[in-house]
């Protein structure tokens, strides 16, 4: 249940609800919001009398919120959240936005001709790991902060923003620094002293879903961003584990739709990961755009079969570019746009 | 391995072949065709030496099917299947058809309601049960032969062709009879008695992928059909078994690119039972078609609230004419377009 | 919600309670039942008002199921169902049964040198299939009739009962002439025409659960059977679809447990298929038995590289002496013990 | 592959080892290791010539290890990893050994409770979380450093070893400081830097297999831990995501098997995760040491309606004391027996 405050209401008054609460025998959990301030009733099993509530000074209206999200839930803010990016770029409003690049960041000469090449096809975002979590420890762990540098060197020359991962408190301080959007990726979907950081990090949070997350899962997990105060998270579905190895993951597009009714977050898909395969990624982004995501993450590699991971699932540039024009007819079918770069100058 | 013989091989050559093939320790599998008759050679763990049979005479050529199916694969057969049915219509060509109706035959009001409806919105075939494969026994099974009956009604009024689920022996040779297409069920999918009697029933199968089949399994199921002589198989994607609550199966489009890769055979989707939720249809149906469906088979129903099964996933007409809007748009995204529904003069 | 009759109610009785429920705009379901008969009440969405049926004549009680699943129930029916064999061998009472043989009957000798090997470690029922589901039309579909032929004559010679797959009409005739349990598999828990027609052929049925059936699913076929009047019901857990390649099969051995609380059928498991791998039968066999299972079905062949199929998880004869041996003191810690096999007189 | 260095192998000679490798166009990675020291050459897609290397002074043999993981293979070690605790305790030898205790530490009451209620029992090890990964930030998480001492008491009392959660940098450093076993949960099994951190902490570790992670994955964890140098590692099997609502997870024993074939680790089972449900947990942990588990991991609570966390999957202490009956049973029909608690004056 949450207690939502008027627009005005002063710190004695929402001190006031936290009493009455813990009063009647609950746990009071205030959330201050951008849009308003409420507190959260937790605790109870089944109905909770409201009416000595309801009569505080400063009290506006009692949501009653069903699900075990607050708020991330469609029940707790009914518009749209639009994440607002540097240099105007938007996610979850109409536009259709297009983050692309390498698996990992190899070299400064690699990562410059990947973010040229997705740049000149028409993404807005660059994507590309610095830290990279590998199943096995002798596989290529990343460049580390020497690849958040060179990421930074492409949005300097192209004016894409950046995506990359963080993993752990000492790589998400480094990424928070050099990066636009910080990801978090499947594996730490769980990771919850990771999104606790990420959630005061004070930049917008890419949050994957997990190879065996639920839905209601997922939306627990961005939670915990927006319960540390940071309401620009942006979910990604990316393929969830199936019992079929003729294809990497099984890339659930409805979770799409059933993220877009339970929560007011943007959606973005990755068909990369979602289907491992990358003659597979071409109909799988234009079917994510067509189920209405609000994104698309996709891997390109200037040289996809030298690539240091991913390399099955990595687009040729001219792929990429064939993809981008199918992408832009499928969403004005649906009367949205894909987002223009922005020029060079401004992601400087 | 196939060893495919020339056009004009006479019966003498073929059965040549065969015992050559019976003499190096092997099977060996006549396959007569359309397009060219071959001989399968199985029970193989290994590299065959082909020598001895690429001179007999009639050979024309020797294919090395890796595959555990043969005839179902791009490796027998280059060129995509097109399924022609009465009429003109096609399945598995430029067009993407449109199947729609509600679960079951219910009365004839119903059945003619939602034929004119989904007719009206530009559906060129229409679905409906007469025979329900049904979880309980105590479900409502179907009208059984009375509703194939009314679905023949619904044909003659409309111009709709029809569609509709054969579950055992008898039900089979009455749906052979009354319907244009005979549908074989998810949970039918491995039942090969049924598998083999549909091979001879002269009629086109739409062969629905089981609900934790894999797609390798899915096209040895198709082989079935095949090897009986029926070459007019639609294969349909219409959810699999996953872990979420939230949706009634996990809708696997990724499915679809596959198969086209594997398999020359035409390729639906349903996202009616792929999601099982009303508002998810929409999307995924737009979904489907942007993944390159040759079609999709929808559940509408002229009163999804009084339906006697899957009314919650039942769309209601109204929904269906946007949808069809919709579909048409993302076809022509990819230089497709939506079958037109035939006169009901010829339907009839 | 289940009307329960006296034992001497009439048919009057039970016509004037079924004529009651339907005056309420209910469904009425009368199932005779060799312990009770019962009027099942269905199509009510909550709370019935049972004061009117209560006082009708002939009524003893109202039951309240909570389950989609009726007769198979544990509500229905409180003791546990023991299946009473030729010779006196039971099913679901103290004792734990073994079944075991090979996958497919394959010739004379084959079948009569498995016989006498899993007699002699002894297994109380011969396994052996003579019609054979197939993923692939061209594997070897199995001797048919011929096989069946070929169990009867193992019975004759070791006392060994028989139970054998049934895939169609056809063959579910053949098998309940010749065998002593018909057994639906896996790929056919929910080929509903099949099962009913084995609810009515006069023999114990052996359930497999499909593999990717809830529980819930395996119940509601076991009731296809119940409510056809055959009560002879003996499920098994085999395994279900999994994500890791490394088993064929996830074999889910709490499922045992759970049907054990929510039905009164027996459940016996196959660890054969549930593991597909040899190396895993014994530890796994111990573990169901551990686990409550009222019996095992193993694959067991006299020479495992020569079998036409499932050779790779059938156990060597000498295999499965120790795991009799393993089994009996398992079986023994939880105060249950191995059926002996019968007499070769009388199982003749 | 693995080039095996002799017992008095000088630094010179495994440098030597390592520039040859390096010379080969390939990676070399030296794993100092308690019985042998290696230098591991990866980076290789086929065939290496290993005449080059054979040759080198101080290489002993060359092993060729055909998985993604190496030092936890049995390829690389043959005999089974028996981890030492302290006091004498034993993991992986001929002992099953039993944790046991609540779910979190939610006071001194309640854990001195649980630990005495366990030990009488006859469980060696308490269990206990301090650190709780939970789901929902608003639901209870733990009573961190707290807790940690309240466990430490209890082993001061009791003479119980203690295993309890590190979920960061910093409770890892806590944990390590105060328990006897560090475990990395479910959710962390694929945290890649809490790993290394584990690695390097001076503990044994009890690592648990992720909710969706394959065998192979679940190695390549635990390789992690061992190439930091920590050899002392125990992997848990507590259930995998399963379709079937009727119970929580998946139980899937037979990893329990694979592990043992695959690796020279120890490996337990916890089922009070595996089923969630407390009514299974006796049955499946029965099932657990028939299978051959090396020790069982389960929740008792001293009064589990009251439990902050998982009371519906937590025994009472008289069902555990019933558990451990049927367990020493179980584990002497398989030759094994169960460990014996420590005199209290060892643990403090």
């Amino acid at each position: 249940m949450l207690i939502v405050m008027q627009h005005g209401a002063t710190a004695e008054q929402i001190q006031r609800v936290v009493e009455v609460i813990k009063g009647m025998g609950y746990q009071a959990r205030p959330m201050p919001g951008a849009q308003r301030t409420a507190v959260g009733l937790v605790g109870n099993d089944g109905r909770v009398d409201e009416s000595r509530l309801a009569g505080l000074g400063g009290v506006k209206e009692i949501i009653h919120v069903t699900q075990p999200y607050k708020q991330v839930s469609r029940e707790w803010k009914q518009e749209s959240t639009v994440v607002r990016l540097p240099g105007g770029l938007t996610i979850g409003g109409e536009e259709v936005v297009v983050m692309a690049g390498p698996c990992s960041v190899e070299s400064e000469e690699q990562i410059l001709a990947a973010a040229r090449a997705v740049r000149e096809a028409g993404a807005a975002i660059l994507r590309g790991g610095a830290f990279k979590p590998r199943s096995s420890p002798y596989s290529f762990q990343g460049m580390g902060l020497e690849g958040l540098r060179l990421l930074a060197r492409a949005r300097e020359e192209t004016g894409l923003l950046i995506v990359t991962e963080a993993m752990d408190p000492e790589s998400l301080d480094f990424v928070a620094e050099h990066a636009d959007i910080i990801q978090i990726g499947a594996r730490n979907m769980q990771n919850f002293p990771l999104l606790k950081l990420a959630g005061r990090a004070g930049k917008p949070v890419l949050l994957k879903r997990g190879i065996a997350a639920t839905i209601t899962e997922l939306l627990l997990s961005a939670e915990y961003l927006l319960s540390e105060g940071n309401h620009d998270v942006i979910l990604c579905e990316r393929g969830i584990r199936g019992f079929d190895p003729s294809t990497r993951n099984v890339f659930d597009l409805t979770a799409i739709a059933v993220v877009h009714e339970l929560s007011h977050l943007p959606i973005i898909a990755d068909p990369s990961h979602g289907t491992g395969r990358r003659d597979k990624v071409i109909p799988m982004a234009r079917a994510a755009v067509a189920a209405g995501a609000d994104g698309i993450m996709v891997e390109v590699h200037p040289n996809p079969p030298e690539a240091l991971s991913d390399g099955a699932q990595s687009l040729y540039p001219e792929q990429f570019t064939e993809l981008m024009r199918e992408t832009r007819v499928i969403a004005e079918a649906i009367h949205r746009r894909v987002s223009e770069p922005l020029p060079a100058s401004i992601g400087a």
